[in-house]
């Protein structure tokens, strides 16, 4: 079930520092972080990824953790920066194989808690909740939450102190002077660990390449409310469910303008009852979608599901106009208060299309200040330099673009050494200069269907052949000296299965039976003669006919006379 | 055949003026544009465009001619503008259906030969060269061809004068001051134009929501040349094939660097062949793959294909190394001078990302003046709109967005009557006031293998459930009474086909062959009785074990005993 072949396992030397990505570098998804130390490991997130056009059949991917599956009595914990999906949303799918404690602030644990009840986990996985701002001991780790600001809440950089230095992990941030849910940033906290002496920052290269700063949540909270406040028929509103503070802003443009916000989309549902398990949205009245219904677009403000033009999604049925709830037409308005992941844009585009000929209008970030990002650019990079001064600076959480440029700037404001990992280096971090030591094996696993299983496994390949070229299925029934007893049967699956193909099924069978019934006497008697001579003939017809080169499964069945 | 149902066919009054988009209005791609008076037709463009991920197995999409196929003996000609795939792709796969004559300019001409030669159709279609400025007189249409600028050589718009009133179909333009190869934009034809007086402006609305200009070949050239004489490494250049201006100024790049051009990839090859049977490119040397293989990464400058990041075209294979003949590495060059096909930016920043790693270095259109838009920006709009100022503006060559910004700049330029169409409806132009006044069926059709179908042909929705969930297979021989002879056969295709899974799928043949085994005599004689036992076996099964939900193909063959 592993991703990557058997690989000579790295010989991780014991009086020692060391980090170990497994996933999120080289990448923005599937964070799986480790820290090795006096022969003990601690694992820093697990995540997921989502597959794109890569997989057919595939959804999630997450990070193949068999490096640590086989040393997992020396894993101390798995702890948690924060509740997105690329930093927790493996742990429901992967604990069973590492079974240790996990730990996470309120937020990320709610959330998590959310997930392991659907895998039937909840009451087997230790979960234990760190205040903000909390320590925690792990074997040579101590460790320190650092509450800072992100498009979540509760995001934490770790401070990771041991016996050969101290790590300022920071998880996914940015410097938002006004995040309006969940405490500030500590700069305290980072000015403090900066000058008790950090021996490496290891952290996220996500909008390296960008200039300035990201800009606030607070900056969004208004442009928001003018939108709103300035329109009079229907609105919604579509963004990431987990961005409780942009939820906030949202239901409190409607409260202002009159309107009642209305919860669409399962997803929302879920972060709104994590959020209020952990004390947020307290004062915020918002409705479901039985509640909203009888509203009319002018009463009501809806906060949608479906930013990335996911086709399940409510964004994509209404602008469809086949949403069960919320309907929309000319004279209407679509904010979308959202990114385009990278990836998505022909999808989003098609959606803001599908609404655009309705009538709707639709406001995106191009448009007005609808949204900003998590991640810090390279203003905020250079801040958080200046209060860490680290003697090492490792970029993570980034596709190599993303990376190189964050070293670049690292080097730049003088850190002796930026270093350059992908999944699977062990960087030695201590004693001595950084340096790569080893590899581990670093592979994805796909969840498919029910079953987790390597990326390329045979069912994944199989699937994109079928995509492509379709399938030929035949039955082949013979005789005990192998001369067919019945007419073989032929379907076609992607390929020759038009009602008015019929006569060329039965056409290829006959060539199948004249192959097989004109082979040598010797030669029929053995089965894997004949599955050639109709995997041939087969081929043949297709290949003339149709210029497809279709999966081909004969099965032979002989029968005793 | 056909990709659209059986519609009420739209009743084309004679003594009018008539425009009919069957592909390009709402996308970017596919045009296919038909104008009607006094019972005659004439086609403009007949182009192609990409399936993107949404057809499994389809590369090539275009529009269903149904319409016009169906009054063929009306059509007078199919007219190209140019030669992008966009424009004239389809004619070598849909003029069997219309079987009428073909004009182009000169160097679309050629580009077209090659592709009918392909298809075998070259001594079949009556291809007619126009030349540069040239008129044309069909039926009650009389063409002037009119030369733009654009990102090929020879774009034309066609001014149509017809007894209702003048049409400017514009075809791709831009306003370059300076566009290296080919006649510069006919200004004064366009001012001519105008002050006959023009009925409407069919026309690009590709770059209508972005504002100022698109930029001149001539500014690139210059940047080119830079960028190429500060490098001393190995350096290539990715581009589209069709834009011979850019394969000129890579090539002189080069020559003033003292490098040798090297051209790499088939389809370069192919439009440089129609650009010299044109007279382009007449004093510029390049090498072939061949030619250039004995020479140093610092002797040559590649050109190469790939810019889309195709899988199989040469930038692809030298990021990863494999191919053939040109090698790069570290401390050399990439410059893609091409911009990013919407659909394509994840496809691209991968490749980016594979060439970084290696420690090459990315160009792209955001760190240097490495690329402009063929199309008008908002500025190039106005100044057409100044010189045609038609009564009528019909936005095509769009998605919804950009027709729309398209109509409303119209609108603000004081046209009359800004018009939007989609694909299919049927546009009055004269006499009266612009309206549509009726819907002919507009569909896609896809090149699946060597046959034309419809997009929602069985065929292709069979591959997308295979691509998500695979195919059980089961042959089941029975013997007269409806008895298994011989046990079930199962094999999976996408699901359960991995080597250590031939315990479960016996498993699943055991519990078809005990399903069809106890059905009761009578249901025992009949093949769907049969058949739908062994399937509720194979779907409880799967279902269970697997969580996926896969074709299920049941062949029942009856052994006379």
């Amino acid at each position: 079930m592993n991703a990557t072949p058997p690989a000579a396992m790295p010989n991780v030397q014991r009086d020692a520092l060391h980090f170990l990505p497994l996933g999120g570098a080289g990448e923005i998804g599937m964070n799986l972080n480790l820290y090795a130390c006096d022969g003990a490991w601690l694992m820093v997130d697990l995540g997921i990824t989502f597959a794109g056009d890569t997989l057919p059949g595939i959804d999630v991917v997450m990070p193949d953790p068999a490096f640590i599956e086989e040393r997992n009595e020396d894993l101390l914990a798995i702890v948690l920066t924060h509740a997105h999906e690329d930093h927790l949303g493996a742990v429901a799918y992967l604990w069973p194989r590492l079974r240790c404690p996990v730990y996470a602030t309120p937020f990320a644990a709610a959330v998590l808690r959310e997930k392991l009840r659907d895998e039937g986990l909840l009451s087997e996985v230790p979960l234990t909740e760190v205040p903000l701002s909390g320590r925690l001991e792990l074997g040579p780790f101590v460790l320190t939450f650092i509450s800072l600001t992100h498009s979540i809440p509760e995001p934490n950089a770790l401070l990771i102190e041991t016996p050969y230095g101290r790590v300022m992990h920071t998880g996914d941030w940015k410097i938002d002077p006004d995040p309006l849910v969940g405490d500030p940033l500590d700069e305290a906290a980072l000015r403090r660990a900066g000058e008790a002496g950090v021996l490496a920052l290891v952290g996220d290269s996500t909008n390296a390449t960008v200039e300035g700063e990201s800009g606030s949540e607070g900056d969004v909270r208004r442009t928001l409310a003018r939108l709103v406040a300035e329109r009079e028929n229907g609105i919604a509103v579509t963004l990431f469910a987990s961005n409780v503070a942009r939820l906030e802003s949202v239901a409190l443009a409607a409260r202002d303008a009159g309107r009642e916000p209305v919860l669409v989309g399962r997803s929302l549902q879920r972060y709104v009852r994590a959020a209020r398990a952990c004390g947020y949205l307290d004062d915020i009245r918002l409705l479901n979608e039985d509640e909203g219904a009888p509203l009319h677009g002018s009463q009501a403000l809806y906060l949608c599901t479906g930013c990335q033009g996911e086709p399940r999604a409510a964004m994509s049925r209404i602008a469809g106009d086949s949403h069960p709830r919320v309907s929309l037409g000319e004279g209407d308005t679509v904010i979308f208060s959202s990114k385009i992941i990278p990836g998505n844009e022909r999808t989003i585009g098609n959606l803001h299309n599908r609404l655009l000929r309705r009538g709707i209008e639709v406001i995106t970030e191009t448009d007005a200040d609808v949204h900003v990002s998590g991640h810090p650019c390279r203003g905020e990079l250079r801040q958080m330099y200046q209060w860490i001064r680290p003697q090492i600076a490792v970029p993570v959480h980034g596709e190599a673009r993303h990376m190189q440029a964050h070293g670049a700037l690292a080097r730049a404001l003088q850190v002796p050494e930026p270093v350059f990992v992908e999944n699977g280096d062990l960087l030695r971090l201590a004693p001595g200069e950084a340096s790569i030591v080893g590899r581990a094996p670093a592979g994805r696993l796909a969840l498919d269907g029910g079953q987790i299983v390597a990326t390329d496994h045979v069912s994944i390949s199989a699937r994109r052949k079928l995509m492509h070229n379709g399938a030929i299925f035949v039955s082949v029934i013979v005789d005990r000296s192998g001369r067919t007893l019945v007419s073989p049967i032929v379907s076609g699956r992607g390929v020759l299965d038009a009602d008015d193909q019929q006569g060329e099924r039965e056409a290829i069978a006959a060539d199948v039976a004249d192959a097989v019934d004109s082979l040598p006497r010797a030669q029929a008697r053995n089965e894997s003669a004949i599955e050639e001579a109709a995997r041939r003939a087969i081929r043949r017809a297709v290949r003339n006919g149709y210029g497809k080169r279709p999966v081909i499964d004969v099965q032979i069945a002989r029968v005793p006379g």
